[in-house]
């Protein structure tokens, strides 16, 4: 096989697929390579990379003079081409599978496996013939930036601690109108939704469970613009988008019934400016438990005083306007990182924070930001 | 006590005091606090923090209304300043060794040790006296610049690996004329010398070992203007600068006899630039043994052949022009990390590149950098 590729596009396409490799020295040693076909019809090297239970697919345009395929060690090739110089690399494999990348007077062999000893994956074994399919799929259209949006905010709710990971996955819920996202690690509840047209019915729902694994992909690597096709099938989802397909088996689990976390009203409207709501939590933060991260917020008529207290170090307390509307005063406590997190994600500076009673979720958002609600439990005093 | 300052010179001098806190938790738990010294007379608040080995003393810019003193957490007190807002910050202590910080509407209460139980240093117990002295020290003065320059570019030298850390500290040798810095770690040397004026007869040197702690804090800290009083005792040594004092202990041991390994004359001289001899190597390192990260340079009549080798994963090659001048052609293998180090800190693009026989060092040079010299032993292949 032969082609000559540009750098620029060999590095983004290698560095996309390689999202997919395994995170752990997998048993399957052929797991850590990246198969590569080269197809001069299309004109394009086509790379892939799977744990087994997710998969991605570029399509890296480059110009193909002879065709074939083989597998090449996705971290060595990632830094071999890293560090190649800038311009056309050509490669050429031989059939001992072993691939020559040269790049002015620069040049790298790198040693592969046979790619009839790479896995197929159901839907993407014969990627080559016309778009991938999953039967039986209902599928989908939506713009990449607001798909891509959805699942960035999204799994801020989920757990990030490998240790206590609440859920494996993040929940895909499709009605005939509207798609919603929802993560949650038990402590916080993220949810996103927004309007897409599908085939379904009214009244009719898709309801399945996405591994965190390849949403993270997708916040990544989604383009920010065009549209992404959406295939959910009963085991299996994909997203072929213009920066690649990926594929992901869907986690076999049961999502919490979260809708009875959300409030459906609380006392208290506060409109609160989020710089300065960070800016508060920052400063107290250093005193806040090292092990629950908590800080008390005692809610006043006109402002709301943040504060944290180790009795070991000391106390730091700040301030911030905000316009309050129904409730009494209150003081209720939450993890500072957990709050900090549904801040830092949300869009524009104008926030409404609702907050029921001492134990009742609390609910952020902003009107920037439509469709996306960062729910928080507070934390028992 | 009680003063003002701003949160910016507050930030710098606390960060820049905090250097010389232990980098282990000690026994003795008041190390870890930084004694801060209210000084209406001078105008300042001093700072002072030590390791026993090392200390480095700070003087604040501060509007001080009350004097005293007390000793607050350092690693508390630097992330508490550090996250509150921008302006003038209130610093009031009582005398149960409690300070608190107000900026706005911020206020943050740290708890202390008092400063009776923090340890004096021999020079510096106290320092509200004048300036610190080394009694007998000879003193002398250098540019800030080229002092911090010449112990930037020494310590690249050092072992970074504490595990195998070879000598704890760096050779300064002090003659009439000269002063020099040495560091190694067995595998590459660097030395770096500038004229100096002292009160040193001809003939007559100062020879001491300075451990490499106080010289990475001065590296970062030491003002790119001004000068620079250095005191060198039988034990001990001092740096007087504007940006702060910098004190340490030496270290009584014997700097190994290095005046041997620096070779005479070399066999090549090697005109080579820079930028082209450090992307050459990244091309070829991923390549080299991750063990020895050897890699192997083919000195040819008109350039030199990089080349990388590692039998499971593959080879990486690349060339440089060079111009080359004395020798025959020759194959000698290095440390690419090590290569790399002194590659990096070496100034300007056109370098001298003196390779002698398979075994013998190799000596990395700069026109623009005069005072400046890397060795480097070359692997055994």
């Amino acid at each position: 096989m032969k082609a000559t590729v540009t750098k620029s596009d060999l590095v983004l396409g290698i560095n996309r697929a390689a999202g997919a490799l395994p995170q752990r020295p997998s048993s399957l040693q052929i797991l850590q390579n990246i198969l590569l076909e080269f197809d001069p019809s299309e004109g394009i090297i086509r790379a892939t990379a799977t744990d087994l239970e997710i998969a991605v697919v570029v399509e890296i345009p480059a110009t193909v003079k002879i065709q074939g395929s083989t597998t090449l060690p996705g971290k060595k090739l990632q830094e071999t081409i890293r560090e190649l110089p800038e311009g056309e690399i050509s490669l050429t494999g031989n059939d001992k599978n072993t691939m020559t990348l040269k790049c002015g007077k620069a040049r790298a062999v790198i040693k592969g496996i046979g790619r009839e000893e790479y896995p197929g994956l159901p839907v993407l074994s014969d990627g080559a013939k016309g778009a991938p399919q999953i039967d039986g799929a209902m599928a989908f259209k939506a713009q990449a930036s607001v798909l891509k949006n959805a699942i960035k905010k999204t799994i801020v709710g989920a757990s990030h601690d490998e240790a206590r990971q609440f859920l494996t996955g993040a929940s895909l819920v499709i009605t005939a109108k509207k798609t919603e996202f929802v993560a949650t690690d038990g402590h916080r509840l993220a949810i996103c939704d927004f309007k897409t047209e599908t085939k379904l019915k009214k009244g009719d729902e898709i309801n399945v469970i996405i591994p965190l694994r390849i949403l993270s992909e997708l916040s990544s690597n989604l383009p920010d613009d065009g549209i992404v096709e959406v295939q959910v099938g009963d085991t299996q989802i994909l997203f072929v988008s213009e920066s690649g397909i990926y594929y992901s088996r869907l986690v076999a689990e049961k999502f919490p019934d979260y809708e009875k976390i959300i409030p459906k009203s609380t006392d208290r409207k506060i409109a609160i400016s989020r710089r300065d709501l960070i800016d508060a939590l920052r400063c107290v933060s250093p005193f806040s438990n090292p092990r629950t991260h908590a800080v008390l917020v005692s809610i006043k008529s006109d402002r709301l005083i943040i504060k944290a207290e180790t009795p070991e170090f000391g106390e730091g307390q700040d301030e911030v306007e905000a316009d309050i509307k129904g409730g009494s005063a209150l003081d209720i406590s939450f993890n500072s990182n957990y709050l900090m997190d549904g801040l830092k994600v949300l869009k524009g500076e104008d926030l409404q924070f609702e907050v029921g009673a001492k134990i009742s979720p609390a609910v952020l958002t902003s009107e920037e930001d439509s469709g996306f609600r960062y729910i928080l439990m507070p934390l028992r005093q």
